[in-house]
């Protein structure tokens, strides 16, 4: 198994079925699901055994693909009428991250400008493995461009899983991680344990200390106080939608980028074009308020008084003016975002 | 039992013990412990049973009282030669907050001015006595003028446990927010969870709801988000040490301070005179490095993986430039803070 290049979701086509690494078990349990039908992986995608925006957009056109694979109907009117259905409950699992429903969306069309059945799930399962395909060159492609911002020798700081969990591989913040440790640099991270669902101790720790890269977790509120010390030298993290004034990701994000500006540390975005949202501004996402017991429970245990208000919200929004640069497979994209920057991009930096 | 005004460490003089609330138990189990010899309250301060810089320096007193007592030496050198050791022992459980060392140290120059066996007991008890009202009392003269700095209706955002657990009954932070509360004003309070020992959640939650004040429990990395959607009118937190250019608190409180400071939200310590150190500079004061299980395991769980590095510094300085004021027993001090300004601060505003 080549270092970080496993693949963590894939399609058996032996088995006809999608498998994933499901990620709640980790770091304990490496448990591989097989998912064959859409209201399993609807189940999973809100559990969170499949989460990280580009995963996410992968796994909803397979999804689809399942859905063309599944429907018991013989009228292609029933045939549509199920797959749009199926489409639709898993569009509406997570809402904020904009690549569920991107991925989603782009299978679903073909399957809609199909003449028959078999067309429709031959076309489904293929743009399904190109979008795949294209997910894993991305992040190739990202690590590239974003290794070249990192000096010989650093500490980088990333916040939640955007590694090869959150992908189908390699990954995008930890993909130039990856890409500039492939390169020769003394790369070390910090991992930000990530409350509540500790994606940064579970998962980014797992993924990297796997690969033999230096991984230290800290709790969140670390992060500020080793910035301060002059322990970081970046931050890196993904985002699960970008739109031309914010970036929106795993909450916590903000207050590093926050901290990131008050101590001149570089605050880098690692993403595809495929999270950015062109149509939306700040004020028009919804951000996802997910359970109390997230928040209130961990194991056996609960921590949190039955009488004291909880919130959970899963998502904070970092506005463009703190970032300092977006990696992207085309580039390096330096705020203000605008649709000419964002076409215009390729390659320079 | 007056809603606040409990009492959570005290002397039982029927028993001829230490009683208190033992903490790392909230809020799932409400147990009272008797502690009757200072082999016992080492262990209890270094498990977190006692926690709370000035609940340290009450049960530092009342340490050297149980040394006193508990000292089966009959020669007068052997009586202190075993008091003194059993200080030192205590002295060296907690070795940032400061106020361990100044409740132990003060109870121990009585003894150590005694004549004899008796007298020393008498006045160990009677000093420590004397520091348990002090606490209590400044607690109320803290809220007393931090309750005016609030306004009419307000959320105030407090990290860790700064409340009546803290101490030995009202609080320091939460003491402000009690006689706020108290002198008929809205506030309701947002408490950081606090990882990795969740005081927050565990110990200012439950203290609060108990009585009936209206909190609400977030991560700690959910602050700075709140802030940017002017959630947060203002921060307070106690403080562990207090040099001329630095606050010493929980870990995160430096990260609560960086995004006030970016929200222009006034960033509150409150805390008593015995927590300034005078002698030190930041430099000079050693933080606290606690055990990998803090932050990698909770309850029957473990979520980190073994490979990878774990860090957990207890505490963080805040730099004096970002507090905007301090709330002693004495009044408010505004930095910049020097020997001068802390005698002259009385009742200045």
């Amino acid at each position: 198994m080549e270092p970080g290049g496993s693949t963590t979701l894939w399609w058996d086509s032996g088995a006809g079925c999608l498998c994933y690494i499901e990620q709640t078990l980790l770091p304990n349990e490496l448990v591989v699901v097989e998912c064959r039908d859409i209201g399993r992986l609807a189940t999973a995608i809100r559990r969170l055994e499949i989460r990280g925006a580009p995963a996410l957009g992968v796994a909803g056109a397979y999804g689809v693909a399942l859905a063309t694979l599944t429907s018991p109907s013989t009228s292609w009117e029933q045939f549509l009428d199920d797959v749009r259905k199926g489409a639709a409950m898993l569009r509406s699992t997570r809402p904020t991250a904009i690549n569920l429903a991107w991925g989603i969306n782009r299978v679903l069309a073909l399957v809609e400008t199909s003449e028959n059945r078999e067309q429709a799930r031959k076309r489904a399962l293929d743009e399904a493995d190109t979008i795949s395909r294209e997910d894993t060159a991305c992040c190739h492609a990202i690590g590239h461009y974003g290794a070249e911002l990192l000096p010989e020798s650093c500490t980088v700081l990333t916040h939640c899983n955007a590694g090869a969990l959150a992908c189908s591989s390699w990954g995008t913040a930890l993909g130039v991680i990856r890409s500039a440790v492939k390169a020769g640099k003394q790369v070390r991270v910090i991992a930000c344990e990530t409350r509540p669902l500790l994606q940064g101790a579970r998962l980014t720790a797992w993924e990297l200390a796997r690969d033999g890269i230096d991984v230290t977790v800290i709790t969140d509120s670390m992060a500020a106080q080793f910035m301060r010390k002059g322990a970081i030298d970046a931050v890196i993290v993904g985002a699960d939608r970008i739109t031309c004034d914010a970036v929106f990701n795993k909450i916590g994000t903000y207050m590093h980028a926050v901290c990131a500006k008050h101590h001149d540390i570089p605050f880098y975005v690692a993403a595809p074009l495929s999270t950015f949202d062109g149509k939306n501004r700040e004020h028009d996402v919804v951000i996802e308020e997910r359970g109390r017991e997230e928040v209130t429970t961990m194991g056996n245990r609960t921590f949190v008084p039955d009488k004291a208000a909880v919130r959970n919200p899963a998502f904070d929004a970092t506005p463009m003016e703190l970032v300092s640069a977006i990696i992207m497979e085309n580039g390096i994209l330096r705020p203000p975002v605008n649709i000419q920057s964002l076409l215009s991009c390729t390659n320079t930096k």
